[in-house]
């Protein structure tokens, strides 16, 4: 059975579990305070560009995002996102569970748009009675979004000038960031998101970890981190194998090496399903491929492929999602797309 | 100048200023444990039917609402709300700080549909990664809505069974029950509310108290609820006046003629205003009436009279509320409508 | 029956009622936006001595520790408060339900020393561990304490002193702020309680009002405190009734005339017991006395007078407190004390 | 350098690691539905001796506490807990963070009385304000504690007893459990954990694996329980890490022999210090001992060996904790011994 279902059914890159093997039985301090973390920190400043931010890891996405938001929001305030956002969709409501209302706006292909949240922002403060209402305290995005779509380099600078004027961050979750930076027609680096968003995260659970999160904020946006990573049961005991992990995936560029190689895989299967006559429902550049088609297809693939189905299964003709990682090999790809093919 | 903004702009009815007046000077135990608390309670039960229900008081509708929903679900849970809902808008994330998703549907003029809840609820369950999602908990109506229309005893009924067949509490937030109750058209009962609804609230602040809502639930949905008033700020320590209150507008009828007052002048402006060529954008058969009107119109009868925008300022046109309640005086109305008359 | 088991069992004191019975058909805008809550907030200001503070009215004195430490504290952050605070012991975890943890400090007669908070505070930032432990993040006291007893001036100052070096607020309960400023040997007046907390609260329930309590920051403390109200369910619609009680008891001295008469009928009722060979066992010089009496004691006075155990009744002896208010009169305080004449 | 910190200062057990290893370009569904996890919670069941228990693996300590008292309490109530305790302490107001009160009671070496539990209880209670109170939800109890110390069968019977007369769940923070079991004079199973513990987890942290708790609840105490993991951040997407870890702990027992390893290591160095003439001032039997060395016998042992103040370093004496694990090997301690018996 050839598994496309997600981005997390292995273990780490066979780079990442050699570091953890290699260092497996230095002694070292816990919570994160050894040199490995230290070392793996200044990687990932080097790599953003930014050598004044403030890189704390945690170890998975939900607990990143819910820790994050609400370091940064007043009690009073909620955080914006699309309709679509993994905030407001699957994550068991962490965010109202510490106080905070998710301010929903539309999505489009799974994204916000900045004249959009100018205009909420406007509204709000407009109206007479928003001192009852949950004021907009952050804007919350993820890049590339849940549908797989990536913002321009244009997007978000107006992202980050709406945020900057209305003097509330912008946070990224980035969850599968690599697949957005290696994704075709992407104009956006890691520079620039470091130098746009407030607040981000480089995900590594997604990406060749065997879990893990690299927040990184601009200085002064996250004072008293570390009590509130712990309140939150997110400060790892064995800190170091964070700081180990994320060394070796900001090692020699395996980061981005995990990226193109899942977008380009990914890129393959795409090209056959619309060769096929099946071209994907959503124009996705990176790791996540969303088809429409007809129920006997599906099943027809299924005895040697396995998928997520995108919603319910329909009464003819369903959708789906296939996604690549570091651990899909191009010669299951190649069984795949002879197998779209012959469809 | 006449006031037609909201139906809290005074102090009390007259009838429940002198019974507050008439006891002020009686010694009583505090929190509630008074003999003018117990007849009040009592006469609730009566006036709903429903002999075994709980009652509790509390002071506003917002804590209300926050102090039901909060005891009503488990961590895991949500409360569906309609859009529009009050929960969702106008109580400043009161039900997020508690921890708890508004999971939102659709409003239709206020309303929510059985069938789409019942969508809802089966939806959520027919998707496999719904443990990652926030589970509907109950279901939260306003009646009147906060556009003032009414469930008829068909929807309420449909929505009752709805949640009965989820195995999930129905809510009413009655803020200004009375105004529903004494609506045009109107087939529910305060008896058919107790029957329908496992948990509601009778509003006394918009119906002639100082302050005060009445809490009734169907035995056994609200265990341990006074000390979870008394944590969320709730318990009154002179809780006798509620009790004092909720007495006063219990006896002779006095909450229904209230009601009637309300409505009767309320549908005296509607009426006026569509004579003049103004109808309701929304058909409201309660104390809040909505128009849309020419600036000028609303600029040239602002010398005397004062109501709310719905929402900011057209540039040629705007939306308006008006609203009545017990001190709303015919002869003020009888101007107000002169003045429509010539405009 | 002579009730004397606590200082909320009536109404409201003649004055404040009267107040209310005057204004309660005048129309005002709700929420506290009317000029009787504008005239109120001046003279609390006046009374404090501080024309630039904010000062906010609130319905009752759970709610309002909930909603001030809730606006004080970061998420990371707890409050500091004696063993017997009635945040610690009697708000049934309200300070909890926010997330903040209550940090324990011996009481000494119901009151927290200097020294003490000075060294919690140095402990705290001397262990290595900190990060993983609530951070102080503000001292709380009552004033009078849970015992009665009351805070010199000298003890005021010194922990506001400690609070200033460790850049965190002190803030003051104040249910029954009024019996500790006219109670005998006291040397703090309400400017010294404004100059010296950071914030405070003037108690209205039990002193005179139906309820309210009026909080009195300095500039800066709580800022965005409005949505933060509403949120904990806090803001009265009718919310000119705050202000028009406040308004009442900061004419003519009302407030100080409230505690000083109760204050002297607690000592008159202290001197009787203490001649009749039951001196009280916490020397509280305000209107809650404490005393040590036979159960036969307490039996036989119970059959004319009312009064509150304090703790479990013993085999042969038990505790009460006695509480006195504006509502106390001085005939049945003669009949108490001719009757303790006679034990 | 020898580090005696902590039992958290190294990778996994070689035997874990291999098990990381050989799985690691397995596919499997994410979130703990594989086969590994099924496998995993199967052989605890088994090492417990309770087939129907529920099994759930988190990631680590503070989340795990967090997330299982979160589930287990209902809004008003609160933990019982030793003062001592991990979660009063060290886990940055993580209970508080989810809105619950920890009720503290006196440590006595770290544990609680079942008969002070039982007071507290009944004296709640008894208290006529109880309902202004936290009500006692559950009791919390770590075994080992934090000072090593280990409950005898009789105390956690007597827990146990005391729990189910109050119908409140009795939880063991396992988080060292290993080294309770595996320690002299202990009397107690893991079959006993279960049968008297309502729910308890099984740490595998500080017992060899990377990272990892397994939570085991006896049927029905923590329904909905997926979700609030997913809420509290606690659901790793590469689940099956953990099932590999706890599989490879119990298999061949060697959870038992890492903590038979340990708890050996720490009791020869234990009785090389008192051999000394410092024996520890805790008597624990388990892996941390505590002592209590002059300042210079402390500087002079610090060139080749790290430990951990216990507190703040005194003027001329102070307390350290020497800490083992699977990762202490004997001949670092006999270079230990060999430098405390030249002292």
């Amino acid at each position: 059975m050839i598994r496309l279902d997600c981005d997390y059914m292995e273990g780490a890159h066979p780079k990442v579990l050699q570091k953890l093997i290699e260092t497996n039985e230095v002694s070292t301090p816990g919570y994160g305070n050894d040199a490995f973390t230290a070392a793996a920190k200044d990687k990932v400043r080097l790599a953003c560009g930014c050598p004044d931010a403030d890189v704390y890891f945690l170890v998975g996405g939900t607990q990143t995002n819910a820790t994050v938001i609400d370091a940064l929001l007043a009690r009073h305030e909620g955080v914006i996102a699309a309709e679509s956002g993994h905030i407001n969709v699957h994550e068991s409501g962490a965010i109202e569970a510490t106080g905070h209302k998710v301010l929903v706006l539309p999505q489009h292909e799974g994204k916000l748009k900045a004249e959009e949240v100018e205009k909420f922002i406007d509204d709000f403060y407009a109206d007479e009675t928003y001192e009852h209402m949950v004021a907009p305290g952050m804007v919350y995005i993820s890049n590339p979004t849940e549908y797989g779509t990536i913002y321009t380099l244009e997007e978000l600078a107006d992202l980050s000038t709406v945020c900057e004027q209305a003097g509330i961050p912008l946070y990224m979750d980035g969850a599968r960031l690599a697949y957005a930076l290696a994704a075709e027609g992407n104009d956006v680096t890691l520079n620039d998101v470091a130098r746009l968003c407030d607040v981000f995260y480089i995900g590594g659970t997604k990406v060749g970890a065997l879990f893990g999160e690299a927040v990184v904020a601009s200085p002064g946006w996250l004072p008293h981190f570390t009590p509130l990573v712990k309140q939150h049961g997110a400060l790892l005991a064995k800190g170091r194998l964070l700081g180990v992990q994320f060394d070796a995936l900001f090692t020699d560029g395996l980061y981005e090496e995990i990226g193109r190689h899942a977008v380009s895989q990914a890129i393959r299967i795409r090209d056959a399903f619309t060769a096929a006559g099946y071209p994907p429902f959503i124009p996705s550049p990176t790791n996540q491929q969303f088809f429409r088609l007809p129920n006997e297809v599906i099943d027809s693939l299924s005895d040697a492929f396995t998928f997520e189905y995108w919603g319910p299964r329909g009464e003819t003709v369903s959708d789906i999602r296939i996604v690549t990682s570091w651990a899909t090999s191009p010669s299951d790809v190649d069984a795949f797309i002879s197998r779209i093919q012959s469809l």
